[in-house]
């Protein structure tokens, strides 16, 4: 059971310590850890309403409210026709003197600023503040679905040659790459980089028509959402025959920077420290103006969330933190390379939940 | 092109007459129809500066100026790397007096509470006030994208026939069409509603591990966004061998109303009219408690935008509004129905962009 009710008990608490009457989240992240509801986030309002103390009410469009009970999350529900003004909802949901909110950090703008609206006595703060730190820290069973996407992912790596081969183009390989996603166990495939060349140096690449020709590495950063709703992500540089001297050479001090960043993950150091493993190292052999990016992002219900494995980042970490270890060397015009894998922090260490090796893969 | 350069200076007119010193979008619709950058949202900050008078800017975190370079928008860009506050460009970029600002309606709350901060002098907007008109008027370029990616989600029902069949469940059979939604020239498949029996009464239903049964009336809502980011969306009925006599009672009401709020559609009339054309007559049949939503919703870059079809709604048509017509019938615990084309309102009346059949498909 990946969402029991203890969950809502512990933000209350957390939200009563910060000093916010209630919380407000909007479909996402927030919304599925706390009551297992996975909502569409749309125009219609769909909105948890957690006061500090007290029962939490629903809100839900009419036409969702099937999907919203059969959730199953046994929250008080009540919902809204179209064509009717949903915000007096909200004020009915909460207590009657209210100074301070947290609306969800992805909330809409438009529903910012229609909760605006409707508390003009209210401060409105992030539920972040309260829920960015709950979440942050996995639960075993949290870890044990991070490990399965984990696997899911790096199966769809593992078959990469069944793809990805000279005179293909990238399209056609992330449209391969992303029905293998699914296949794998994911519910859903949400980006598929095949970054071949040149195209490697820009990191967000998505993908182009461009042709793989022999020896280009190619870099391959892909993830899903699993079932539950834990997210994979994961990056290997892949090439058919042989690539340029001076690519190896920057791979294998890459690969150096990444795995020294994976051992510096123990609980105590901080995020800003795991960064420096890997910056330090690839700044020494002359690559630190090729690192364009920070090191790592967490990962749980969104593939994008605390911790922050950057510089600047003080935060200490603890045992069930999960996130990216993904250092980069782009050299523009030319190609690029990265090597990510999801790492734990445990009692004593840490885990890669993505086991693959390391190395450039050949194809 | 899609994405000409006029629509800058169109924006640019309409903030300055709505009062506005500027409008702040991060990556979605309005960035993607203003300057063609199809940007991910991301805790990152990428926004466009556009003031209502003078030269805009593109703010984008480092890693992104590459593929935002490539998206060939020919904007200034000024970048910030990893660790570092991007706010201060924000007000680098505008006038030095900001009164009122505009932010994209879909801007993420840390966003905009990070934008309240950065100018505590300014009000803040929705661009919406400014952007909603002009998208909601499309181009005879913005409607013929609309028609081939009708032609393009048609073309996947017309296959139907190859996935679902009973015995199969819900879920396996929308696997096989998002992969045909890719197939027919889709960029991606963004939902897949098979909904079967009594799953169809919920209208937002995704998709399950029901097992189709014969006589089963399968709900089949479907679209994608194709690769010049504008939208597909349709629904149709499917049943395998007979379903009960008074399901088909009730899709012949509900197939006369999709047709009766098509007719109605001509410029001048209000969405409301048109949302009444199809209520009115489910109504008069019986089955207006059964008809849960409003009759459609505006499309384009984004699969849900202005003009919502709805009571209330006293927007006059025009040539060029691009709306989903989508009335249902819904039985809680036994079946469901729902038929939706795309239509676009023309200078003497409606062109449907979905073009299949409105009959209930029989396999």
């Amino acid at each position: 059971m990946l969402y029991p009710p203890q969950r809502l008990v512990d933000a209350q608490a957390a939200t009563a310590a910060a000093g916010l009457d209630a919380l407000l989240l909007s479909p996402g992240a927030d919304l599925r850890y706390l009551t297992g509801y996975d909502a569409h986030q749309l125009e219609r309002l769909t909105l948890l309403v957690l006061p500090a103390e007290g029962e939490p009410t629903l809100i839900v469009p009419r036409l969702e409210r099937p999907a919203a009970e059969a959730a199953g999350c046994a929250l008080r529900i009540v919902d809204h026709p179209d064509g009717t003004d949903p915000y007096p909802l909200v004020t009915a949901a909460l207590p009657a003197s209210v100074r301070a909110v947290g609306v969800a950090d992805r909330m809409w703008a438009a529903q910012v600023l229609a909760l605006r609206e409707t508390l003009p006595g209210a401060v409105l703060r992030l539920a972040g503040e309260v829920l960015a730190g709950l979440r942050m820290r996995k639960s075993t069973d949290e870890v044990e679905a991070l490990r399965r996407a984990g696997a899911a992912i790096d199966s769809v790596h593992a078959a990469m040659g069944e793809w990805l081969r000279v005179g293909r183009t990238e399209a056609e390989v992330a449209v391969d790459i992303a029905a293998a996603i699914r296949l794998s166990g994911h519910a859903t495939a949400d980006f598929t980089i095949v970054a071949a060349g040149p195209n490697g140096a820009s990191p967000h690449h998505g993908v182009s028509e461009r042709v793989i020709g022999p020896g280009e590495p190619v870099v391959v950063d892909i993830g899903g959402t699993m079932p539950d709703g834990y997210c994979s992500d994961s990056t290997r540089v892949y090439v058919v025959g042989d690539p340029p001297a001076e690519f190896l050479a920057g791979y294998e001090v890459l690969r150096e920077a990444q795995r020294a960043a994976v051992a510096a993950v123990r609980p105590g150091v901080t995020a800003a420290s795991v960064d420096a493993a890997a910056r330090d190292l690839l700044v020494d052999a002359g690559y630190g103006e090729r690192f364009l990016h920070r090191t790592g992002h967490g990962i749980g219900l969104d593939g994008h969330e605390e911790p922050y494995i950057v510089a600047g980042n003080d935060l200490r970490l603890e045992p069930g933190m999960t996130f990216s270890i993904e250092p980069g060397v782009y050299d523009a015009g030319r190609h690029g390379a990265r090597i990510e894998d999801i790492v734990v922090c445990t009692v004593d260490g840490v885990e890669r939940l993505n086991t693959m090796s390391t190395e450039l893969v050949r194809l």
